[in-house]
């Protein structure tokens, strides 16, 4: 039995949003249960709304929240009764097996890494997360985490992704790209150039250098990158995707011949937002701490929750971290690098 | 009248494109004229297949070509009869106002350094170009001239975003802002608190940081980077795009309803396509320089190109770099930056 515990109280919508993903979770898993973190009122009237196994639920008590704009260490100092704080000391303290929290970002790596710790042979964890590409999907790593990044830790970071990759799609040894600003050996700046040396010299599968727009023609299953690039890279998808749905609305909705058009195609406009859809996609990893961790979207609805718990509960069950670790000292030992 | 001297035999098509481009671009406007450097056996065979005045357009020989995958040093020290230098040349000797190429960026931007040196007050030049947004199109840059960026550099790649966007959509004080990885002040590195210091305390319409997202919502007219992320950003944006574009093609031909869906929104998908068209956006200009450079796509069809010559020939006519050295001045002696 793995047990998932939940910062209810965390992102833009609480447990509104939280309590229902966490009990839909629990009906499409087996072997799982969860510890909801919050308060006990409020989780105990949500519960009446809803059916569920009262043996695969439990109840943590918490009296503050981590706001959404609150600065890392004053959460990281102050809010030690908040429902992140107290869901991350239930992993330390062995009552469950991984986090998830929709709440602020910064503030949850901060809590997590003091109060977890990082993995042997990581230097710095990493945000990771998956974006579609036209060959199903791409892992990305760092996200943000880390603003500037040293060789070593770009190539911990093509570890964890690809152990990570792994771990969510079963696919042995995925490819490995560094992101830069071309694809020969001899660009970027130095940092990067010696992360090249780094990984053409790892047993990982790598791939080498992609572009930004490599990420979604499916070059490579992982890419790498510091959080600076990442974060930009992350979001200018993120808005172009979203600019480009605005304007087709737009389009479709503007005359009557669009409006038929549009319910003609409505099976494959769904299909189509599947296959970008956000939610599906949500759930990034707080990667190489000592314990599970995955941050959801902070306004995510149920389905989008549903998914980072489902993510969180792979990791777990396909042990994630003992992967990672694994992976390190096989590098260490093997690799020409270290 | 203004001249503008055309690298006909750079890019992945040479004069396939550039020569029709060129010859259009004649034809919608007035008071130019155009000088074809390149092969002139090539060009002339070409030229006969088209109609245009002979007074608006003479020839300029050149025997080399500087290939798409040639290192820019080499490009530079070696290609000294290529089309490509001798177009930037006519423009130091004064024979043209300015020059536009589909070639090798690498090296236009060094030759173009070499040749025609940087403006009076500007450190660095920078690859600028517009991006389409939801009100319009962003003016962004460094796209990746430079790998790395002082705060000064950035500074200066502010006053000259801002001159460009007023220059291509003349609007007065067009707002700057910062790509970075939040919006708060205190986000990202060194560099770019620095680089908010600067901004801050000049006479620029300085918005503030913005991230990869704000790009696209049209937060601001202007987004200044270092060139290692603009490029990444400009790279993933165009591959969010294609890969949205092949997912929506396949859907819509997937079936007989699609297919119909199709034709009778056509119209609306033609506007939609042409709002965030390549070809209408090509050009950039490499900015900084003692004087008018412009970059075409190297793959990019005869409108592509067209729309590059339309944006040099702007440059010129409002007198871009003339904008620049009086701006630099203006904030040099007014604000109490240095």
């Amino acid at each position: 039995m793995f047990r998932i515990s939940v910062d209810c109280m965390g992102g833009d919508n609480g447990l509104s949003v939280t309590l229902p993903a966490a009990l839909n979770f629990l009906k499409k898993n087996k072997n799982v249960s969860v510890i909801l973190v919050g308060n006990p009122k409020l989780l105990k009237k949500e519960l009446k709304k809803h059916s569920f196994d009262p043996n695969l639920v439990s109840i943590v008590e918490s009296s503050e929240v981590v706001l959404m704009d609150e600065q890392p260490v004053q959460a990281l100092r102050r809010k030690k009764k908040s429902s992140m704080r107290i869901a991350i000391n239930l992993v330390k303290d062995r009552l469950a097996d991984g986090v998830v929290s929709a709440g602020n970002t910064g503030a949850l790596m901060a809590i997590s890494k003091f109060v977890l710790g990082t993995l042997n042979g990581i230097d710095r964890p990493a945000i990771a997360s998956f974006l579609p590409n036209s060959k199903g999907a791409a892992c990305m790593l760092d996200l943000g985490a880390n603003i500037d990044s040293t060789p070593e830790n770009l190539y911990q970071f093509a570890i964890m992704g690809s152990c990570l990759y792994a771990n969510q799609f079963s696919k042995d040894k995925p490819s490995v790209g560094l992101l830069n600003i071309g694809s020969e050996k001899i660009k970027g700046n130095e940092t990067l150039k010696l992360a090249v040396d780094y990984l053409s010299n790892s047993n990982l599968n790598f791939y080498g250098n992609v572009e930004g727009d490599d990420i979604f023609d499916g070059k490579t299953d992982v890419v790498v990158c510091d959080g600076f690039a990442g974060n930009v890279s992350l979001k200018t998808a993120e808005g172009v995707a979203l600019m480009i749905k605005d304007f087709l609305k737009k389009e479709f909705s503007s005359s009557i011949r669009g409006k038929i058009a549009s319910m003609l195609i409505y099976p494959e406009l769904i299909k189509f937002k599947r296959k970008i859809d956000p939610r599906i996609y949500n759930g990034a990893a707080l990667i190489g701490l000592n314990g599970v961790v995955f941050k959801s979207h902070g306004n995510t609805d149920i389905l989008g929750f549903e998914s980072a718990l489902d993510k969180a509960h792979k990791a777990i069950k396909n042990k994630l971290n003992d992967k990672i670790k694994a992976l390190v000292l096989t590098e260490v030992t093997n690799s020409n690098v270290q």
